[in-house]
This record gives structure tokens, C-alpha cells and sequence, in this order.
């Protein structure tokens, strides 16, 4: 039994922290919100994001920052990828003994080309932060909370670090794998919601699982591609952080970047979708992202280049979809894996 | 425009069939049944297995088998894999020249192991047989005749006629590669229909998403496996042919192994689904030719036993898949790529 403090208590923070409640651990929640802090410790539900599902009784939560990452050795961030730098500080402000970061998000910061533990080392002193686990797989909070069987990754260049997070979560219903391929999971749980917005927006167009089937394929492929260049294991591509990931997040309609996708095939403006979703589209700023690694890499990405011109450049998604969809090519392998 | 007959007027024959009219080339096809081959020349309609499609006003059908043979030099067999010896008997006794054969067909044959390609070879006489192509991708018949767009792998030994049946097949939404593996694709296609059935069983129980995307990724690594054996390209598995003809298998309820998975894992006999579907389920029988290919090659495919386990030895459907999700293992590359 651990002390563990889980930092945002959006629906993926909350399922995590269910899972360690359940687990036996000590487990406090982080909110901003005192409204939700509270619904949390005398409803035991969380109704915004986790409608209909009873917490344990043993998850608790606050709006103490400094207390919550006090409580703890190990802590969980769980907040969007703009911010972990913010939450990064806090940390390093507020302890003086080293921590065990697990991170659970999924992005690339546009510009600096960030991944999520890079932006964490950054941010937190070397002697308060004694190693980081990336946590990703697919896994939809709702089902989670249902103790549907689920299947997540925990990678990181410190195999015991990984291991200790491996025990922390596993239980009957949460399998956890370890990975030591910290560059190509944190990758492929970025990249892939560049192609379940793409996804979406075939669905959105009206095209069909054979056109959807073609996409995924062509920018599995392409995420591979660059992953290699950066030093990723191309065989993470094809695990649970990359082709598994996918799966779920280009063929459930829980997915809110497939959601967003969708919108923008059906005709809204990315303006419209933004702020009519109200939530983080972590898959809009990873495009931009993606699309600023594919030139430093020199990396033929011609899908993420294709959603790009959709979300920056206002091309039309019917355009950009059938363009694509029409780039004539010879042979199979070569010009999926090695272009 | 070439003169192809189409052997074969279930619902893919029928759809390559369309593309082939529709292509302007003169198509014949064939049916053992006069009244659908009447249908079809008299309202240009398959409405058993395209119902409310119209069929170009240039395709015409017949029951005449040696007249179809002799029709034309390319031949496009469509029928299911147990009936391809038969057919190919037929094309062997039927014919004096060389042929090019393209197949449609997935499947593994029990007890022989042979592919698809292998049975034909065996069957007709090599100064009949010019090449074979296996056409072959994430392609729901349905939606090609709508004409959305659909991407598919040439596959031959012979790059010249794989490109033949490129050009023959390519237009503005029917879009074919090139692809030297013959033992991928073929291998890829049959063995996904395993996954898709495993699939439907994780549907049917009522598990989510999370348990089904975990389920896919495991399986396309064990397939890729074993293919690597038996001399595939591994790059294949990720391609068209095995990944993409995977999510749209896996995903979608166009398709027949996924809806018999689905009703195994609700409970119902697997005599109840064969006789309720009344259509072939490739995947009960290649789940069985790749059992015995596990064991020839000696190849761990767990979720391969697991399925075998609920079809052949009776083990109730969520008792195969909790021990499968529950195989503790620690290292997620090493278990599902290199076990």
C-alpha cells in the first residue's frame, strides 16, 4: 500500500485514482474546483466527467496543491499537455524530496517539440524528481470505471521505476505492461490523435470503413516512420501505445478528437468545433506539432501534411481527403514504410 | 479495355465485377444460379447480395461456366476457399490456354495448410496457368459499389501481371498497389478472419473498447509471427492486407466472422451461428489451419488457442478470453512480438 496523489481530476486523472483506490492505495485527488472536491468526498461520484459512477470510499480530494503533493512520493499528473509546464513548477516549488512522476498525457508541444517527460525534466529540479513513467494505452476512462478489461503500457528509461508502476495499478480488470521504449510511446500516444481527427473526418464526410481502414494504415505507417528517426522502436508503433491506441481512438465515438474530426468533415469551421466542444483537442496542436517534426526530421508525412492544410491553411476536408486518398503510388511497402 | 470473367456472384464478386464494367472492360459473370444470372441481365440488379444497388448496364452474367472460361484470358475467381480446388478443376479441364487467375478469396485450408494460391497451382495445369494475383485489402463490398473510396493490394510472385490487374482494377475510387509478398497477403487475409471472430466474441460478451483494441493488437502480432515463419515480409502485416482489412474486419457489422464472433460470445452455439448465418465463416475453418500452423512452425499464438479452445473443445467464450487478457507478462515487446 502506497501513498499516491493524482494531480486533475478530469475523467482519465479520476479513473486513474478509482483504479488506485480500488487497488488498496492511499489515494488523494487534486481539483481546482472546490465544487468538485467536495462532490468527490461526500457524493463519491464525479458527474461532470464520470456521470452515473460511484467512486470508492476511500478516493479522496482537494483543492491543496502543496498538501496533495506533500502527501506523496509518487504523483500523477494528469492534467492537458499545455499544462504540464505549469503543474511541472508547482511541483518543483513546492517539495523537497524526490518524487516518482507518472504522466499519463498525450502531446507534443508545438515549437519546442517537447515530449510530456522532456517538458517535466525541464521543469523540475534533477535532485526532486527521482523518475518518470509515461502510463498510456488504449483506454477509455468510462470503461475503466466499469472494470472492463483494459491493457496500458508504463514505459520509462528506469526499468525498476517502471516495474513499481506496473504493481502500483495492476488488478484483475487494469493489465499493465512495462516498455522501456519511453520515446516511441510517448510518440505514438501523441501522434495517433493527428489520425483519429483524421479519421473523423472521413466519417464526417460520409466515406466509409474502407476509406477509414486506408487512412489508419497509411498514417500508422507514417507516425513509424518518423518515430524511427527519432529513435523510437518501430515495434512501439504496434503495441498498445500505438496500433492499439489507435484502434480505440479512431473507432469510438467516447474519442473527442475523432469527435472533433467529425465535426470538421461535416463543415464546421475548426472555430466552431473548438469552442463548441468546450474541451481540450489535444490532436489540433500535435497536428502543428507533427508538422514541424516532419521537416526537421525530413520525414514524408503526407497525411499529417493533408490535416494540417485542413486545420491551418483552410482547405477544404473533402479536398484534402480525396487528395490523398488519389496520390498515386506503385508499390505497397515502399511507399507506405518508406517514403 | 480486356475481356475477365468473374467466377463467382456472391456480394465481392459481384462488387469487382462492377469495377470491372465500370471500367469499361468486357465482364462476364458467373453464377450457378439462372435465376440471379437472369436478374442481373434483365434488371441489373444482385438484390440478394447488393440489394438497392444498380449494376452497370454492360456487365452481363451467365451460367455457363466453359463459356465464361473461354470468354476471356483473365479470370477473377470469387467463390469461398473450400470451393477453389473444384473451380480451379473446372478451369483446368475447361480451357486450352493460359490464364491469368486473379483470387479474391481468404482462407487457409486445414489439414494441407496450403493458401489460396498454392491450391490453385495444384489444381491447374502450369501451361494453363500464366500467373496468379491475390487482390486483397480493407475493402466491405458495399461500399465499393457506392463507389467510396477503397484501397487494395495486387500481390504475385509476377510484378508484370500484378501491375496488369493494377491498371485493369484502378480508377477514381478503386485505388490498387503493387506488392511482391503473395505469402503475406494471403497469409494476412485468411488469418485476420481469426481476430475479427475474437473480436466479435469481446463484443458479444459485452466488453468495451479498451479489451477489444488490446485484443487486436495481440492478435495482429501473433499473426505476424507466425508469417515471419512461414517467409512473409512482416512489413506486410502492417500494410493494407493485414492491418487495414483487420480495423475494417474488427470494426465494422458488414462483417459475417465479426457478427459470428459476436453471437458466440452472447451465448449461442457454434452450430446455432453456422446454421442461423447461413453464409460461410471463413474464420472457423482457418482458425483450425492455423492451429495446426502454430504447432508446425512452433509459433506461441494465444489468442489463436484461446479461439480454437471456444470452438472446437467447448470452453465458454469469457473463460477463454479472461485467461488470455490474464496472462501476466512484464515486458510488452517481448511478449507480443518475440513469444
Amino acid at each position: 500500500m502506497e501513498n499516491v496523489s493524482v494531480l486533475g481530476a478530469g475523467s482519465w486523472g479520476t479513473a486513474i485514482a478509482f483504479v488506485l483506490a480500488e487497488n488498496g492505495h492511499d489515494c488523494l485527488l487534486w481539483t481546482r474546483r472546490s465544487e468538485q472536491a467536495n462532490e468527490i468526498n461526500e457524493m463519491h461520484t464525479n458527474s461532470v466527467y464520470l456521470p452515473g459512477i460511484s467512486l470508492p470510499g476511500n478516493l479522496k480530494a482537494t483543492t491543496d496543491l502543496k498538501g496533495s503533493i506533500q502527501h506523496a512520493e509518487i504523483l500523477v499528473i494528469a492534467v492537458p499537455t499545455k499544462a504540464i509546464r505549469e503543474i511541472s513548477k508547482q511541483i518543483d516549488k513546492l517539495t523537497d524530496t524526490p518524487k516518482l512522476i507518472i504522466h499519463v498525457s498525450k502531446g507534443i508541444e508545438p515549437d519546442t517539440l517537447k515530449r510530456i517527460s522532456e517538458m517535466i525534466e525541464e521543469e523540475i529540479n534533477p535532485n526532486k524528481l527521482r523518475s518518470i513513467v509515461a502510463l498510456s494505452g488504449p483506454s477509455h476512462a468510462e470503461e475503466v470505471v466499469l472494470r472492463q478489461p483494459t491493457t496500458v503500457t508504463a514505459a520509462s528509461n528506469d526499468q525498476k521505476a517502471a516495474e513499481q508502476v506496473q504493481d502500483l495499478f495492476m488488478n484483475q480488470y487494469f493489465r499493465v505492461y512495462t516498455n522501456d521504449d519511453l520515446i516511441g510511446v510517448e510518440l505514438g500516444a501523441a501522434l495517433k490523435n493527428i489520425i483519429a481527427l483524421a479519421a473523423g473526418i472521413i466519417d464526417g464526410i460520409g466515406y466509409g470503413d474502407n476509406a477509414k481502414a486506408a487512412l489508419i494504415t497509411r498514417g500508422l505507417a507514417e507516425i513509424t516512420r518518423l518515430g524511427m528517426k527519432i529513435g523510437a522502436n518501430p515495434l512501439t508503433f504496434s503495441g498498445l501505445t500505438g496500433l492499439g491506441d489507435l484502434i480505440v481512438t479512431c473507432t469510438s465515438v467516447h474519442s473527442r478528437n475523432w469527435k472533433a474530426g467529425s465535426l470538421l468533415g461535416q463543415g464546421k469551421s475548426i472555430e466552431e468545433v473548438v469552442s463548441g466542444m468546450g474541451m481540450v483537442i489535444e490532436g489540433i496542436r500535435t497536428t502543428k506539432a507533427a508538422h514541424q517534426l516532419s521537416i526537421q526530421y525530413d520525414v514524408s508525412m503526407p497525411l499529417t501534411e493533408a490535416l494540417y492544410s485542413v486545420l491551418f491553411e483552410g482547405v477544404p476536408p473533402k479536398e484534402a481527403v480525396d487528395q490523398l486518398m488519389n496520390r498515386m503510388k506503385k508499390q505497397e511497402i515502399e511507399d507506405i514504410f518508406y517514403k
